[in-house]
């Protein structure tokens, strides 16, 4: 009996430690002949491309912990969702086929909520055609979202990628003695975790950033511009934080007031940082300037948190027990026992309560005014981003992996 | 007799280390009693806003240290030009009133441009005078457009970080099979030796950037869409890198076709790779993203070169050296006697050819096409990014000094 493994959704720092973690264990439990891996998610499965995982890491040295500290997805992606009800039939048929012709005694699927609305269904499907075949899913977001864990794997170098930024963005905005405003725009269209994340920033040196909008709160412009002037009173260079997805009482993106055509008919629609750096330059007239921190938060390997790493590797070992005790339809998730000193177990979860069920920040991990987090939210964030891993460096810069997939 | 330290223009993730080699080489002659640095630049002299750098790195353990791996400017930055001819004579007195009050027999700047024009003029006013002070600049600039020295001290650290940062945006771009083209904008608006320093990235097992233009010739449209499509029949994933300065044969920027009023009024300019993403889509119908990559390319200290660091500290130190030894009007730089094995030798050069001079690209440094370099710059640019330093880490963060003139 062989086993298989796949990834889906976006990238995150952590998932290629997932699927070493679940390879190694797997390798380890000497249950499984093979260990293969589907390319490019569930359609890899569909389409025969499949790829041996095990002959792979014989053959590299130091493959796993290499594959621990390389970016991106090495198995690669989709973004495939099976159709529900009877439209979903065909591939349903077709997956199992390929799990047959494969020996597939268990299916390992590393992904965000998408793919746990596989791993639900496949695991349903298995049991009505009384398969054998065990459906476990790993979690990964950096968007910290997915119900029934206390965090995500991705999440906590994401955050840390992001505090890491905001504080060396505030010392590039320190240096002049003018007044100015400088906007970090961050991802999460509707969970503000990673926002709320640059708070970590923060020291006695370097209070930045001074205001922090999630989009959980409604965000009013008018309090923002207002709270802005109140700390240019006291200093020169205010930082702000933006979520992406702030949005105003009505649930209308601020980002929207700048849609506009370019000369080619295009919709130039300016994200929530640039909007706001604009129509605050014309209220305060002064220098402001906005950061998109870009898709680095989800692929800078270079700033990744060690604790994050490692738990997503032990969410991957912890998948490959539960199939081998016979297990099927869950999710594997992370319990925290305290938050200092920092314990957690790791656990399982069923994965239809997790596919499609969205977890934003409780309204006491922001303050009561909705411009800053509160001491609750960071002692949840400050376990996640701690430990630096021993990335690889050649010739100046980080040594990854080839991604297996493009060859 | 004391000597004073300031520094001015945009930030480096070197300048700082210039500030304490400087420093310490100014310490360790026992020829000045004490260290000041002035706040802001030339303003913090004529406004005397001066600090007690002696003091400070006296009562600070490994001072000079940790202000080597602090990013931003320690004493903070200005803009301004000291006014040409009879209309800077105020500015001048003033300096030097400054320069009596707090015995100053040395002073050093670092900076760009503007702030050797800045050295210049005080050193011919010494002169004029009869005044003792001995005036030196010590280079910095991301942009590495100064003349007369092999590279600027900054410019490694940078270009480390435009490579690390466009290898993992790359690994990000990688994981889907659908075909998609990758935009990484990259800072230079005259000189393309950043966006140059994308090149790095490449490795056998990743090979973006695919395309790389720099300002120094002129961009054609057409040409760039028939050489993606050409790629796009090879590989899914097409990444490029321009420079923020890319202009058509007529001089015409690319970005200024995307010029829209939003609704509040505001001039709404997309950058470059914003642009060009816009025209792709537009074009080859598939998925297009352009990632800005942002001021981290000049503060990111946690992906700083060692080799670049190392070198602005010696800069300081023979600013020092040449003001012990009598000279005055000149400007530290760096000449490169070999590239493999890499061998400097650290020099000066009078600083009125280096104040309102600025350093292209050369032609052979980019391929005939204009659309990548050569293995001239690749043996160039590779020595500059070597080497990590020991970053030094608290709470899963970068721990970094805090900015003086902030208190």
């Amino acid at each position: 009996m062989n086993c298989m493994i796949a990834q889906s959704g976006g990238p995150t720092v952590a998932i290629n430690s997932s699927l070493a973690g679940a390879l190694t264990a797997a390798e380890k439990s000497k249950a499984f002949g093979k260990v293969y891996g589907a390319i490019n998610g569930i359609i890899g499965v569909l389409n025969d491309n499949i790829m041996d995982l095990s002959e792979r890491s014989a053959s590299i040295s130091d493959f796993t912990s290499r594959l621990s500290l390389t970016p991106g997805m090495y198995l690669g992606s989709c973004r495939y969702k099976i159709p529900a009800g009877a439209d979903g039939e065909a591939d349903y048929k077709r997956i199992f086929e390929i799990f047959k012709k494969y020996d597939i005694g268990a299916f390992f699927y590393i992904g965000g909520n998408d793919s746990m609305d596989t791993v639900d269904k496949l695991s349903r499907y298995a049991d009505s055609i009384s398969s054998e075949v065990r459906v476990i899913g790993i979690p990964k977001t950096i968007d910290n979202d997915l119900a029934c864990t206390d965090h995500t794997p991705g999440f906590g170098s994401a955050a840390k990628y992001v505090a890491c930024t905001v504080r060396e963005i505030a010392y590039d905005a320190y240096i002049y003695a003018d007044p100015s405003v400088t906007i970090a725009e961050i991802m999460g269209r509707d969970a503000g975790w990673l926002t709320a994340s640059s708070a970590l920033a923060r020291t006695a040196g370097s209070p930045a950033p001074d205001l922090i909008y999630l989009p959980e709160v409604a965000f009013s412009l008018d309090d923002c511009i207002k709270r802005t002037r109140e700390l240019l009173k006291k200093k020169n260079s205010v930082i702000i934080a933006v979520s992406e997805g702030i949005r105003d009482k009505d649930g209308k993106y601020i980002s929207s007031s700048s849609e506009r055509l370019d000369r080619f008919g295009h919709a130039m629609l300016s994200g929530a940082g640039k909007t706001l750096e604009n129509i605050m330059r014309d209220e305060l007239k002064i220098k402001v300037r906005s950061v998109e921190i870009n898709v680095l938060q989800r692929c800078a390997m270079h700033m990744a948190s060690l604790t994050d790493l490692k738990e997503a590797g032990l969410l991957g070992e912890t998948a490959v027990s539960l199939a081998l005790s016979g297990k099927t339809g869950l999710m594997t998730v992370i319990k925290r026992e305290s938050s200092a000193p920092y314990k957690v177990q790791y656990a399982e979860t069923p994965v239809s309560s997790v596919a499609n069920a969205v977890r934003n920040v409780p309204r006491d991990f922001i303050n009561e005014s909705g411009d800053d987090v509160t001491e609750k939210m960071i002692e949840y964030l400050k376990p996640l981003i701690q430990g630096e891993p021993a990335v690889r460096y050649a010739d100046g810069l980080p040594d990854y992996l080839p991604e297996e997939h493009l060859f």
